[in-house]
């Protein structure tokens, strides 16, 4: 434990800081700087008499994670650079603001009292302070992938000891959850979840294979940050929320789909067993599947954007290519498998995501990069069962060494 | 009254008629013998475990009435037209299946013991067998739409005393039904059904004037009875339908919107006022909203026709056209106006339709003729509340005399 807060204020006490029954919601966001962070921020401030801030916390952006801290009145703050303490606190000093820092910070951020906590760190970094989340009671609102494709099982148990669903941040698991009937769940034939395609959806194999960072960042609906923006051009991305979806809704392989629907209007599908299928809608607008979240089991009204179907007038589908998109079935093929070995595919697709951002693997390489760390992983038998958190980054961790090694060979 | 029944059984005493808890869920089917009577039977008999039949009704068809009451063990069986009680006796007699016949026969048939009663008499006669079946306690799933067009706030009282809500059968609002969250209704911004546009949608305004009842009954998707079909091509039907959905969903006209959508795959959709669009897709299988009513508030597995997005490719979308179908904004008019106005509209349709459909009235005369009685009897004073369902009764007598004395003019 790398501990070093610095609170200064006993949060249970706190006077502003306990969940009340019917004042404004206390949500804290984990990853208040990034985008994500924004969206949340933005639905939270829209609405002072429903929702206002506990926590917040951020990599290591003091500047805009103090200046979040003081417009929003949040109770603690903290950063998970352990350099960066000391900026902080100089940043919030006479402001009341406990601060912390590390992973003890964040960890004390997402156990501080709170209605909601908006999981939005990014990577195997969100993993810990998500289960800190869980096990002080606070439900979790969950952007951070890697906690449910990492450690979906560790991370859905506690959500089940704890007696509250994680609300889903991204919009297609969103999507599912309102559409979901939990009551009825053995008559779900499948559910699907839908993929724009990408920025190379009806490229060639050969020019995918040699596509460059900045073709693959030109995403034509969604504005994220670069790791999900390359995973949306790879389908990658569509994988790892197959794997999330299987987590979050208990749900089989051979039940999960995905179409290819170029215009991101509709973001997931169920279909029951009576021939209804039922659908969610909406803009690419992440702040309706937070004010979803945030809201829940209410809904409140939000300044999100709409869509008009006939200003759209069409809505398309088709099927992915998994020749063209590889990393699609590598997910499949990892969750198939089970175990730890979505975590290892996971890590792996991180190293080759970031080689390839700086121009160090070909855009083809990334499935080769992901195939060749899973295979070696398999070959040593060291695919099995997830244990605990420790060992779920212990394995993330061996797994990018793996990655770093394979990357060395196929460059 | 005109009783002429002889149903030879009390039907609480009745051994297999009662519904019990545990076993199959007893169905009455009013209007066995048309199109949805033909899709609820469908789904009754491929689920024995599941459902059994009490009473079943028709017309005049006994033939097919008593085919239908033998096959499926019904405990009663009513014939609408009492010149058809003996024919009925004979074909049951022997078979233990009580019988009755007139309205009296439809009430007791109504009355029924039942877990649900579906009601799918066409036209006003549907009014009082729905009043009657709610009145014993009987659970009803909508098909008859004059029930609500004509005597909806009485139809919805009547249900919501029962504490039961009405389920409705129609696809369209089958679909708002199941996306439909009653505990955030204020939440609701807007309700749309969608409408196929008919096999006039792409049709010139001198060209549909002018269209026979033979291309008028062509629908490009959906199979259904001659006066539903005229309907959906002049799209009275979806101003009928916006004025069931207004009942059956409490909703104020500014928030019930129609759109076109040629393919007829999504068949409804609710906006939120986080941004979320919640939408029901299907085939064009009536089965599909029968199954639902039949198993709510459970989900249960149903040999219905399935969708596949990829095989469909592409839904279009457009909005409706008033100019060329005039009909629609005659039903949302009389919507607006209220009172007995969409009951005069009602009545005034039904003579129209069967005039085009005898080759009395141009097509394009339907609307002309529609409008020209609902005119009448604003000027007459005599548009204003609804009182009881015999109000209803005789209001619907005089439009459509005042319909026949209209047609006599425009002819």
């Amino acid at each position: 434990m790398d501990q070093a807060t610095d609170s200064g204020a006993d949060p249970l006490q706190s006077a502003g800081s306990s969940a009340t029954e019917h004042g404004p919601k206390v949500i804290s966001v984990l990853g208040a700087t990034g985008s994500v962070g924004d969206s949340s921020l933005d639905i939270i401030s829209s609405s002072p008499d429903r929702y206002r801030v506990g926590a917040v916390t951020a990599n290591g952006n003091v500047e805009k994670l103090a200046q979040i801290a003081i417009e929003t009145k949040a109770g603690f703050a903290a950063v998970a650079d352990e350099q960066c303490l000391d900026a902080l606190k100089d940043a919030l000093s006479g402001t009341g603001i406990a601060v912390g820092a590390g992973e003890a910070g964040l960890a004390e951020a997402a156990a501080w009292p709170a209605d909601m906590v908006v999981g939005a760190i990014v990577g195997a970094a969100g993993i810990r302070p998500t289960m800190a989340a869980l096990e002080a009671g606070n439900q979790v609102a969950l952007a951070n992938k890697e906690a449910l494709v990492c450690a979906g099982d560790l991370v859905m148990d506690a959500a089940r000891r704890l007696g509250k669903p994680i609300l889903p941040v991204d919009s297609e698991h969103s999507a599912i959850f309102q559409i979901f009937d939990d009551a009825n769940r053995d008559e779900i034939e499948d559910v699907t979840i839908t993929a724009s395609g990408g920025p190379f959806r009806t490229w060639a194999q050969g020019d995918i294979e040699k596509a460059t960072p900045e073709q693959a960042l030109n995403h034509p609906n969604w504005s994220m940050g670069a790791k999900v923006t390359i995973d949306s051009a790879s389908l990658m991305n569509k994988g790892l929320e197959v794997i999330e979806a299987h987590h979050l809704y208990d749900m089989p392989l051979e039940k999960l789909k995905v179409i290819v629907h170029p215009q991101s209007i509709i973001h997931g599908l169920v279909t029951y067993s009576d021939g209804s299928m039922l659908a969610h809608l909406g803009a690419a607008d992440m702040r309706i599947p937070v004010a979803h979240c945030l809201a829940w089991p209410d809904r409140a009204p939000a300044n999100t954007r709409r869509i008009s179907l006939v200003e759209i007038a069409q809505l398309t589908f088709e099927a992915p290519d998994m020749a063209r998109f590889p990393c699609l079935g590598l997910a499949l093929e990892a969750l198939r498998v089970g175990g730890n070995l979505p975590n290892i595919m996971n890590a792996a697709n991180e190293v080759a995501v970031a080689a390839f951002l700086d121009h160090q693997l070909p855009f083809g390489g990334i499935a080769r990069m992901v195939e060749a760390v899973m295979d070696r992983f398999v070959q040593l038998g060291e695919v099995g069962p997830v244990g605990s958190v420790d060992a779920v980054l212990a394995t993330d961790a061996a797994a990018r060494c793996v990655a770093d090694e394979v990357r060395a060979n196929l460059v």
